[in-house]
Protein backbone atom coordinates (compact mmCIF):
# COMPACT_ATOMS: atom_id res chain seq x y z
CA UNK A 1 0.00 0.00 0.00
CA UNK A 2 1.79 3.26 -0.79
CA UNK A 3 0.84 6.06 1.11
CA UNK A 4 1.12 10.23 0.20
CA UNK A 5 2.01 13.36 2.20
CA UNK A 6 0.12 16.93 0.95
CA UNK A 7 0.91 19.85 1.74
CA UNK A 8 -2.49 21.82 1.58
CA UNK A 9 -3.10 25.96 2.04
CA UNK A 10 -6.14 26.75 3.86
CA UNK A 11 -5.91 30.34 2.59
CA UNK A 12 -6.40 33.01 4.84
CA UNK A 13 -9.64 31.73 6.72
CA UNK A 14 -12.65 31.81 5.17
CA UNK A 15 -13.98 28.17 3.79
CA UNK A 16 -14.94 30.36 0.20
CA UNK A 17 -11.14 31.21 -0.50
CA UNK A 18 -9.77 27.40 0.05
CA UNK A 19 -9.38 25.71 -3.53
CA UNK A 20 -11.47 22.39 -4.97
CA UNK A 21 -7.95 21.16 -5.30
CA UNK A 22 -7.15 21.56 -1.83
CA UNK A 23 -10.76 20.45 -0.54
CA UNK A 24 -10.48 17.16 -2.34
CA UNK A 25 -6.95 16.30 -0.66
CA UNK A 26 -9.03 16.74 2.65
CA UNK A 27 -11.68 14.53 1.63
CA UNK A 28 -9.14 11.88 0.60
CA UNK A 29 -6.80 12.29 3.80
CA UNK A 30 -6.31 9.42 6.29
CA UNK A 31 -4.48 11.62 8.77
CA UNK A 32 -4.64 15.52 8.94
CA UNK A 33 -1.47 17.57 10.53
CA UNK A 34 -0.67 20.72 11.23
CA UNK A 35 -0.57 23.62 14.03
CA UNK A 36 -3.57 23.68 16.38
CA UNK A 37 -5.85 26.58 15.32
CA UNK A 38 -4.97 25.16 11.47
CA UNK A 39 -6.41 21.50 12.56
CA UNK A 40 -9.34 22.95 14.27
CA UNK A 41 -10.84 24.06 10.63
CA UNK A 42 -11.07 20.59 9.56
CA UNK A 43 -14.22 18.97 10.44
CA UNK A 44 -13.69 15.50 11.92
CA UNK A 45 -14.72 12.48 10.25
CA UNK A 46 -14.92 8.77 10.68
CA UNK A 47 -11.87 7.23 8.81
CA UNK A 48 -9.47 10.70 9.83
CA UNK A 49 -7.24 11.13 12.74
CA UNK A 50 -6.42 14.91 13.25
CA UNK A 51 -3.30 15.35 14.49
CA UNK A 52 -3.09 18.89 15.72
CA UNK A 53 0.33 20.13 17.24
CA UNK A 54 2.40 23.25 18.70
CA UNK A 55 3.86 26.09 16.71
CA UNK A 56 7.45 26.28 15.98
CA UNK A 57 7.06 21.75 15.84
CA UNK A 58 7.42 22.15 12.04
CA UNK A 59 10.19 19.95 11.64
CA UNK A 60 8.86 17.03 13.82
CA UNK A 61 5.31 17.83 12.36
CA UNK A 62 7.21 17.04 8.56
CA UNK A 63 8.90 14.02 10.10
CA UNK A 64 5.54 12.54 11.32
CA UNK A 65 3.41 13.07 8.14
CA UNK A 66 6.52 11.20 6.31
CA UNK A 67 6.41 8.32 8.55
CA UNK A 68 2.73 8.47 8.07
CA UNK A 69 3.01 7.76 4.17
CA UNK A 70 5.66 5.05 4.66
CA UNK A 71 3.03 3.25 6.46
CA UNK A 72 0.95 3.84 3.67
CA UNK A 73 -1.37 6.31 5.12
CA UNK A 74 -2.49 9.66 3.17
CA UNK A 75 -1.10 12.29 4.62
CA UNK A 76 -2.16 15.94 4.75
CA UNK A 77 0.06 19.07 6.35
CA UNK A 78 -2.50 21.98 6.46
CA UNK A 79 -0.70 25.24 6.28
CA UNK A 80 -2.78 28.84 6.98
CA UNK A 81 -2.87 30.95 3.69
CA UNK A 82 -0.04 29.13 1.04
CA UNK A 83 2.30 26.34 2.22
CA UNK A 84 4.98 28.05 -0.09
CA UNK A 85 5.21 31.06 1.75
CA UNK A 86 6.78 31.04 5.42
CA UNK A 87 4.82 27.59 5.98
CA UNK A 88 5.04 24.00 6.07
CA UNK A 89 6.24 23.67 2.19
CA UNK A 90 10.27 24.01 3.11
CA UNK A 91 9.57 22.12 6.41
CA UNK A 92 8.75 19.11 4.41
CA UNK A 93 12.18 19.58 2.33
CA UNK A 94 14.16 19.87 4.93
CA UNK A 95 12.62 16.89 6.65
CA UNK A 96 12.97 14.57 3.31
CA UNK A 97 16.71 16.20 3.18
CA UNK A 98 17.72 15.03 6.66
CA UNK A 99 15.98 11.25 6.40
CA UNK A 100 17.36 9.02 3.62
CA UNK A 101 15.50 10.85 0.56
CA UNK A 102 13.41 8.33 -1.02
CA UNK A 103 12.32 9.33 -4.62
CA UNK A 104 9.35 6.96 -4.77
CA UNK A 105 7.42 9.11 -1.75
CA UNK A 106 4.10 10.27 -3.70
CA UNK A 107 4.73 14.18 -2.54
CA UNK A 108 2.50 17.29 -3.42
CA UNK A 109 2.04 20.76 -2.63
CA UNK A 110 -1.04 22.31 -3.14
CA UNK A 111 -0.92 26.15 -3.49
CA UNK A 112 -3.44 28.23 -1.32
CA UNK A 113 -4.50 32.15 -1.02
CA UNK A 114 -1.78 33.77 1.13
CA UNK A 115 -2.38 36.25 3.21
CA UNK A 116 -0.45 39.23 1.51
CA UNK A 117 -3.00 38.98 -1.62
CA UNK A 118 -6.20 38.39 0.34
CA UNK A 119 -5.04 41.41 2.09
CA UNK A 120 -4.29 43.17 -1.07
CA UNK A 121 -7.32 42.67 -2.68
CA UNK A 122 -9.29 44.05 0.31
CA UNK A 123 -7.46 46.77 0.73
CA UNK A 124 -7.72 47.73 -3.28
CA UNK A 125 -3.98 46.46 -5.29
CA UNK A 126 -1.39 47.90 -3.47
CA UNK A 127 0.68 45.15 -4.49
CA UNK A 128 -0.12 45.96 -8.46
CA UNK A 129 3.47 46.57 -9.33
CA UNK A 130 6.77 45.37 -8.19
CA UNK A 131 7.01 43.51 -4.76
CA UNK A 132 8.50 41.90 -1.96
CA UNK A 133 7.03 39.71 0.67
CA UNK A 134 9.87 39.75 3.91
CA UNK A 135 9.27 37.63 6.99
CA UNK A 136 10.15 39.97 9.75
CA UNK A 137 10.64 37.55 13.03
CA UNK A 138 14.20 36.69 13.34
CA UNK A 139 13.68 33.06 14.65
CA UNK A 140 15.22 31.47 12.20
CA UNK A 141 17.53 34.29 10.55
CA UNK A 142 19.52 37.10 12.53
CA UNK A 143 18.04 40.23 11.96
CA UNK A 144 21.14 41.99 10.55
CA UNK A 145 19.37 40.47 7.18
CA UNK A 146 15.82 41.85 8.24
CA UNK A 147 17.30 45.10 7.96
CA UNK A 148 19.56 44.74 4.65
CA UNK A 149 16.06 43.06 2.87
CA UNK A 150 14.21 46.06 4.10
CA UNK A 151 16.79 49.13 3.41
CA UNK A 152 17.18 46.91 -0.41
CA UNK A 153 13.47 46.72 -1.10
CA UNK A 154 13.33 50.17 -0.35
CA UNK A 155 15.67 51.26 -2.52
CA UNK A 156 14.59 49.33 -5.23
CA UNK A 157 11.42 51.10 -5.09
CA UNK A 158 9.06 47.72 -4.45
CA UNK A 159 6.47 47.34 -2.56
CA UNK A 160 6.69 45.26 0.51
CA UNK A 161 4.59 43.02 2.58
CA UNK A 162 5.52 42.06 6.12
CA UNK A 163 4.45 38.25 7.63
CA UNK A 164 5.04 37.96 11.42
CA UNK A 165 5.61 41.97 12.06
CA UNK A 166 5.10 41.43 15.65
CA UNK A 167 4.66 38.88 18.36
CA UNK A 168 4.91 38.94 22.27
CA UNK A 169 8.52 37.68 22.33
CA UNK A 170 9.57 40.72 20.18
CA UNK A 171 7.93 43.69 20.98
CA UNK A 172 10.75 46.01 19.89
CA UNK A 173 11.50 44.92 16.39
CA UNK A 174 8.63 46.31 14.71
CA UNK A 175 9.65 49.73 16.31
CA UNK A 176 12.83 49.40 14.42
CA UNK A 177 11.31 48.74 10.79
CA UNK A 178 9.53 51.86 11.16
CA UNK A 179 12.51 53.36 11.77
CA UNK A 180 14.31 51.73 9.27
CA UNK A 181 11.53 52.38 6.37
CA UNK A 182 11.19 56.39 7.98
CA UNK A 183 14.87 56.92 6.87
CA UNK A 184 14.55 55.26 3.13
CA UNK A 185 10.87 56.66 2.48
CA UNK A 186 9.12 59.63 2.38
CA UNK A 187 6.43 60.36 5.33
CA UNK A 188 4.04 60.05 2.92
CA UNK A 189 3.90 56.73 2.01
CA UNK A 190 1.05 54.82 2.71
CA UNK A 191 1.07 51.66 5.37
CA UNK A 192 -1.85 49.62 5.50
CA UNK A 193 -2.85 47.26 8.68
CA UNK A 194 -4.57 44.08 7.29
CA UNK A 195 -5.83 41.99 10.34
CA UNK A 196 -7.14 38.77 10.35
CA UNK A 197 -8.20 39.36 6.49
CA UNK A 198 -11.36 37.11 5.45
CA UNK A 199 -12.12 35.96 9.24
CA UNK A 200 -14.90 37.82 11.63
CA UNK A 201 -12.01 40.06 13.14
CA UNK A 202 -11.39 41.02 9.91
CA UNK A 203 -9.71 44.64 10.08
CA UNK A 204 -7.93 47.43 7.45
CA UNK A 205 -6.28 50.57 8.66
CA UNK A 206 -4.66 52.71 6.16
CA UNK A 207 -2.41 55.30 7.75
CA UNK A 208 1.22 56.94 6.28
CA UNK A 209 4.15 55.76 7.25
CA UNK A 210 4.49 59.05 9.74
CA UNK A 211 1.68 58.30 11.27
CA UNK A 212 2.43 54.59 11.85
CA UNK A 213 3.09 53.07 15.34
CA UNK A 214 3.99 49.48 16.58
CA UNK A 215 0.94 48.79 18.06
CA UNK A 216 -1.09 48.71 15.29
CA UNK A 217 0.26 45.09 14.34
CA UNK A 218 0.33 41.81 15.73
CA UNK A 219 1.12 38.41 15.49
CA UNK A 220 -2.24 38.14 13.22
CA UNK A 221 -1.76 41.35 10.93
CA UNK A 222 0.12 41.24 7.60
CA UNK A 223 1.62 45.10 6.49
CA UNK A 224 1.76 46.30 3.38
CA UNK A 225 3.79 49.09 2.24
CA UNK A 226 3.49 50.71 -0.72
CA UNK A 227 5.68 51.78 -2.89
CA UNK A 228 6.67 55.79 -3.94
CA UNK A 229 3.39 55.99 -6.35
CA UNK A 230 0.94 54.21 -4.32
CA UNK A 231 -2.18 56.52 -3.75
CA UNK A 232 -5.57 56.34 -2.73
CA UNK A 233 -8.86 56.66 -4.21
CA UNK A 234 -12.04 56.86 -1.88
CA UNK A 235 -11.63 54.26 0.55
CA UNK A 236 -9.17 52.14 -2.08
CA UNK A 237 -5.24 51.80 -2.06
CA UNK A 238 -3.54 50.80 -5.17
CA UNK A 239 -0.03 50.99 -6.88
CA UNK A 240 -0.72 52.00 -10.91
CA UNK A 241 1.18 50.05 -13.23
CA UNK A 242 3.09 52.29 -14.75
CA UNK A 243 6.05 54.29 -14.17
CA UNK A 244 6.84 57.31 -16.02
CA UNK A 245 10.61 58.05 -16.90
CA UNK A 246 10.59 61.03 -14.67
CA UNK A 247 9.76 58.41 -11.74
CA UNK A 248 11.48 57.35 -8.95
CA UNK B 1 -31.38 49.06 -9.60
CA UNK B 2 -27.62 49.00 -8.40
CA UNK B 3 -24.85 47.49 -10.20
CA UNK B 4 -21.28 46.26 -9.22
CA UNK B 5 -17.61 45.41 -10.49
CA UNK B 6 -15.85 42.65 -9.35
CA UNK B 7 -12.35 41.87 -10.18
CA UNK B 8 -11.39 38.18 -10.18
CA UNK B 9 -8.39 35.72 -10.48
CA UNK B 10 -9.47 32.82 -12.04
CA UNK B 11 -5.93 31.09 -10.71
CA UNK B 12 -3.35 29.65 -13.44
CA UNK B 13 -5.70 27.57 -15.62
CA UNK B 14 -6.70 24.43 -13.78
CA UNK B 15 -10.53 24.94 -12.58
CA UNK B 16 -9.36 22.92 -9.45
CA UNK B 17 -7.57 25.96 -8.73
CA UNK B 18 -10.45 28.81 -9.13
CA UNK B 19 -11.78 29.65 -5.35
CA UNK B 20 -15.14 29.01 -4.54
CA UNK B 21 -16.09 33.05 -3.78
CA UNK B 22 -14.71 33.70 -7.31
CA UNK B 23 -16.93 30.81 -8.57
CA UNK B 24 -20.01 32.33 -6.99
CA UNK B 25 -18.90 35.90 -8.55
CA UNK B 26 -18.68 33.94 -12.14
CA UNK B 27 -22.32 32.46 -11.87
CA UNK B 28 -24.05 36.01 -10.49
CA UNK B 29 -22.24 37.63 -13.23
CA UNK B 30 -24.62 39.55 -16.09
CA UNK B 31 -21.42 40.53 -17.94
CA UNK B 32 -17.84 39.37 -17.97
CA UNK B 33 -14.64 40.79 -19.54
CA UNK B 34 -11.30 40.58 -19.89
CA UNK B 35 -8.19 39.53 -22.19
CA UNK B 36 -10.13 36.88 -25.01
CA UNK B 37 -8.01 33.79 -23.68
CA UNK B 38 -9.57 34.21 -20.11
CA UNK B 39 -12.73 34.83 -21.29
CA UNK B 40 -12.52 31.56 -23.15
CA UNK B 41 -12.10 29.80 -19.72
CA UNK B 42 -16.17 30.88 -19.06
CA UNK B 43 -18.77 29.10 -20.33
CA UNK B 44 -21.83 30.76 -21.70
CA UNK B 45 -24.79 31.17 -20.38
CA UNK B 46 -28.31 32.91 -20.61
CA UNK B 47 -28.71 36.02 -18.98
CA UNK B 48 -24.66 36.25 -19.54
CA UNK B 49 -22.73 38.23 -22.21
CA UNK B 50 -19.28 38.19 -22.59
CA UNK B 51 -16.77 40.92 -23.58
CA UNK B 52 -13.77 39.63 -24.79
CA UNK B 53 -10.90 42.03 -25.55
CA UNK B 54 -7.37 42.33 -26.18
CA UNK B 55 -3.87 42.65 -24.81
CA UNK B 56 -3.39 46.34 -24.03
CA UNK B 57 -6.99 47.23 -23.76
CA UNK B 58 -6.98 47.46 -19.71
CA UNK B 59 -8.23 51.01 -19.59
CA UNK B 60 -10.54 50.94 -21.95
CA UNK B 61 -12.29 47.40 -20.21
CA UNK B 62 -11.96 49.01 -16.66
CA UNK B 63 -13.89 52.09 -18.00
CA UNK B 64 -16.53 49.32 -19.98
CA UNK B 65 -17.01 47.53 -16.27
CA UNK B 66 -17.48 50.69 -14.56
CA UNK B 67 -20.35 51.88 -16.88
CA UNK B 68 -21.98 48.58 -17.10
CA UNK B 69 -22.24 48.89 -13.46
CA UNK B 70 -23.26 52.16 -13.47
CA UNK B 71 -26.12 50.68 -15.78
CA UNK B 72 -26.85 47.96 -13.12
CA UNK B 73 -25.16 45.39 -14.42
CA UNK B 74 -23.00 42.76 -12.42
CA UNK B 75 -19.93 42.96 -14.17
CA UNK B 76 -16.74 40.50 -13.29
CA UNK B 77 -13.68 41.43 -15.04
CA UNK B 78 -11.41 38.17 -15.00
CA UNK B 79 -7.82 38.01 -14.85
CA UNK B 80 -5.44 35.06 -14.80
CA UNK B 81 -3.63 34.26 -11.45
CA UNK B 82 -4.72 36.93 -9.06
CA UNK B 83 -5.81 40.22 -10.33
CA UNK B 84 -4.04 42.36 -8.01
CA UNK B 85 -0.59 40.97 -9.27
CA UNK B 86 0.40 42.33 -12.38
CA UNK B 87 -3.46 42.59 -13.92
CA UNK B 88 -6.77 44.32 -14.06
CA UNK B 89 -7.07 45.86 -10.45
CA UNK B 90 -4.93 48.55 -10.85
CA UNK B 91 -6.07 49.39 -13.88
CA UNK B 92 -9.30 49.49 -12.53
CA UNK B 93 -8.99 51.96 -9.93
CA UNK B 94 -7.05 54.30 -12.78
CA UNK B 95 -10.14 53.92 -14.35
CA UNK B 96 -11.93 54.58 -11.23
CA UNK B 97 -9.77 57.95 -10.28
CA UNK B 98 -9.63 59.30 -14.06
CA UNK B 99 -13.39 58.88 -13.98
CA UNK B 100 -14.75 61.01 -11.28
CA UNK B 101 -14.83 58.35 -8.56
CA UNK B 102 -18.45 57.13 -6.98
CA UNK B 103 -17.82 56.03 -3.52
CA UNK B 104 -21.00 54.27 -3.85
CA UNK B 105 -19.86 51.83 -6.15
CA UNK B 106 -20.42 48.20 -5.12
CA UNK B 107 -16.46 47.18 -6.05
CA UNK B 108 -15.20 44.16 -4.72
CA UNK B 109 -11.53 42.48 -5.64
CA UNK B 110 -11.21 38.55 -5.42
CA UNK B 111 -8.37 36.93 -5.34
CA UNK B 112 -6.89 34.04 -7.10
CA UNK B 113 -3.53 31.57 -7.01
CA UNK B 114 -0.88 33.73 -8.76
CA UNK B 115 1.30 32.14 -11.35
CA UNK B 116 4.64 32.10 -9.22
CA UNK B 117 2.82 30.55 -6.46
CA UNK B 118 1.10 27.75 -8.29
CA UNK B 119 4.66 27.31 -9.74
CA UNK B 120 6.27 27.00 -6.87
CA UNK B 121 4.22 24.90 -5.30
CA UNK B 122 4.81 22.45 -8.61
CA UNK B 123 8.81 23.07 -7.83
CA UNK B 124 8.68 22.56 -4.68
CA UNK B 125 9.17 25.39 -2.15
CA UNK B 126 11.60 28.01 -3.55
CA UNK B 127 9.97 30.86 -2.39
CA UNK B 128 9.99 29.49 1.05
CA UNK B 129 11.82 32.18 2.35
CA UNK B 130 11.64 36.23 2.07
CA UNK B 131 11.27 36.87 -2.07
CA UNK B 132 10.46 39.43 -4.67
CA UNK B 133 8.06 39.68 -7.17
CA UNK B 134 9.34 41.37 -10.66
CA UNK B 135 7.15 42.19 -13.60
CA UNK B 136 9.88 42.40 -16.43
CA UNK B 137 8.01 44.15 -18.94
CA UNK B 138 9.11 47.68 -19.68
CA UNK B 139 5.77 48.19 -21.56
CA UNK B 140 4.70 50.52 -18.47
CA UNK B 141 7.84 51.23 -16.51
CA UNK B 142 11.78 52.68 -17.83
CA UNK B 143 14.07 49.71 -18.82
CA UNK B 144 16.28 51.20 -15.88
CA UNK B 145 13.55 50.45 -13.21
CA UNK B 146 13.83 46.98 -13.87
CA UNK B 147 17.53 47.10 -13.58
CA UNK B 148 17.61 48.61 -10.72
CA UNK B 149 15.15 46.12 -8.91
CA UNK B 150 16.88 43.28 -10.09
CA UNK B 151 20.16 44.41 -8.23
CA UNK B 152 18.95 45.12 -5.13
CA UNK B 153 16.50 42.07 -4.97
CA UNK B 154 19.98 40.42 -5.91
CA UNK B 155 21.88 41.94 -2.73
CA UNK B 156 19.07 41.73 -0.99
CA UNK B 157 19.50 37.99 -1.16
CA UNK B 158 15.59 37.82 -1.90
CA UNK B 159 14.47 34.81 -4.43
CA UNK B 160 12.88 36.05 -6.87
CA UNK B 161 10.15 35.29 -9.51
CA UNK B 162 9.87 37.30 -12.98
CA UNK B 163 6.34 37.38 -14.87
CA UNK B 164 6.65 38.33 -18.51
CA UNK B 165 10.21 37.46 -18.63
CA UNK B 166 10.24 37.25 -22.50
CA UNK B 167 7.90 38.24 -26.21
CA UNK B 168 8.35 38.60 -29.55
CA UNK B 169 8.70 42.39 -29.46
CA UNK B 170 11.24 42.09 -26.31
CA UNK B 171 13.54 39.15 -27.71
CA UNK B 172 16.67 40.33 -26.13
CA UNK B 173 15.80 41.71 -22.84
CA UNK B 174 15.72 38.48 -20.81
CA UNK B 175 19.45 38.24 -21.99
CA UNK B 176 20.35 41.17 -20.01
CA UNK B 177 18.50 40.30 -17.54
CA UNK B 178 20.75 36.94 -16.80
CA UNK B 179 23.65 39.15 -17.89
CA UNK B 180 22.94 40.98 -14.22
CA UNK B 181 22.31 38.48 -12.35
CA UNK B 182 25.43 36.70 -13.01
CA UNK B 183 27.29 40.21 -12.43
CA UNK B 184 25.25 39.67 -8.59
CA UNK B 185 25.20 36.11 -8.08
CA UNK B 186 27.09 32.88 -8.15
CA UNK B 187 26.84 30.53 -11.29
CA UNK B 188 25.11 27.67 -9.37
CA UNK B 189 22.21 29.40 -8.19
CA UNK B 190 19.40 27.45 -8.76
CA UNK B 191 16.54 29.00 -11.65
CA UNK B 192 12.69 27.20 -12.77
CA UNK B 193 11.42 27.61 -15.85
CA UNK B 194 7.92 27.70 -15.17
CA UNK B 195 5.46 27.36 -18.69
CA UNK B 196 1.93 27.54 -18.32
CA UNK B 197 1.55 25.77 -14.45
CA UNK B 198 -1.62 23.38 -14.19
CA UNK B 199 -1.96 23.30 -18.00
CA UNK B 200 -2.38 20.44 -20.35
CA UNK B 201 0.93 22.72 -21.66
CA UNK B 202 2.92 22.88 -18.45
CA UNK B 203 6.97 22.16 -18.20
CA UNK B 204 9.20 22.93 -15.51
CA UNK B 205 13.19 23.10 -16.11
CA UNK B 206 15.91 23.54 -13.41
CA UNK B 207 18.66 24.87 -14.58
CA UNK B 208 21.95 26.40 -12.78
CA UNK B 209 22.07 30.32 -13.48
CA UNK B 210 25.17 29.26 -15.64
CA UNK B 211 23.36 26.99 -17.71
CA UNK B 212 20.35 29.07 -18.16
CA UNK B 213 19.71 30.98 -21.63
CA UNK B 214 17.30 33.48 -22.68
CA UNK B 215 15.14 30.61 -25.05
CA UNK B 216 14.61 28.83 -21.78
CA UNK B 217 11.47 31.62 -21.25
CA UNK B 218 8.68 33.08 -23.16
CA UNK B 219 5.13 35.15 -22.05
CA UNK B 220 3.61 32.03 -20.92
CA UNK B 221 6.83 31.24 -18.40
CA UNK B 222 7.18 32.56 -15.16
CA UNK B 223 10.88 32.39 -14.09
CA UNK B 224 11.82 31.31 -10.51
CA UNK B 225 15.34 32.30 -9.09
CA UNK B 226 16.32 30.80 -6.01
CA UNK B 227 18.22 32.69 -3.11
CA UNK B 228 21.74 31.92 -2.46
CA UNK B 229 20.75 28.73 -0.20
CA UNK B 230 18.31 27.24 -2.20
CA UNK B 231 18.95 23.81 -3.26
CA UNK B 232 17.82 20.45 -4.65
CA UNK B 233 16.30 17.56 -2.95
CA UNK B 234 15.80 14.85 -5.56
CA UNK B 235 13.24 16.58 -8.08
CA UNK B 236 12.46 18.90 -5.60
CA UNK B 237 13.78 22.80 -5.18
CA UNK B 238 13.53 24.58 -1.97
CA UNK B 239 14.43 27.53 -0.03
CA UNK B 240 15.44 26.20 3.97
CA UNK B 241 13.38 28.50 6.26
CA UNK B 242 16.84 29.28 8.65
CA UNK B 243 19.33 31.76 7.81
CA UNK B 244 22.36 31.19 10.14
CA UNK B 245 24.33 34.06 11.23
CA UNK B 246 27.45 32.87 9.49
CA UNK B 247 25.44 32.85 5.86
CA UNK B 248 25.30 35.57 3.61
Amino acid sequence: MSGSVVVAGLGPGDPMLVTPEVQVALDRATDILGYIPYVARIAARPGLTLHPSDNREELARARHALELARQGHHAVIVSSGDPGVFAMASALFEALEAGAYDGNMDIRILPGITAMLAAAAKAGAPLGHDFCAINLSDNLKPWSIVEQRLRMAARGDFAMAFYNPRSKSRPHQFARVLEILREECEGQRLVIFARAVSTPDEALRTVTLEQATPDMADMRTVVIVGNSLTRQVGQWVYTPRAVTASGP
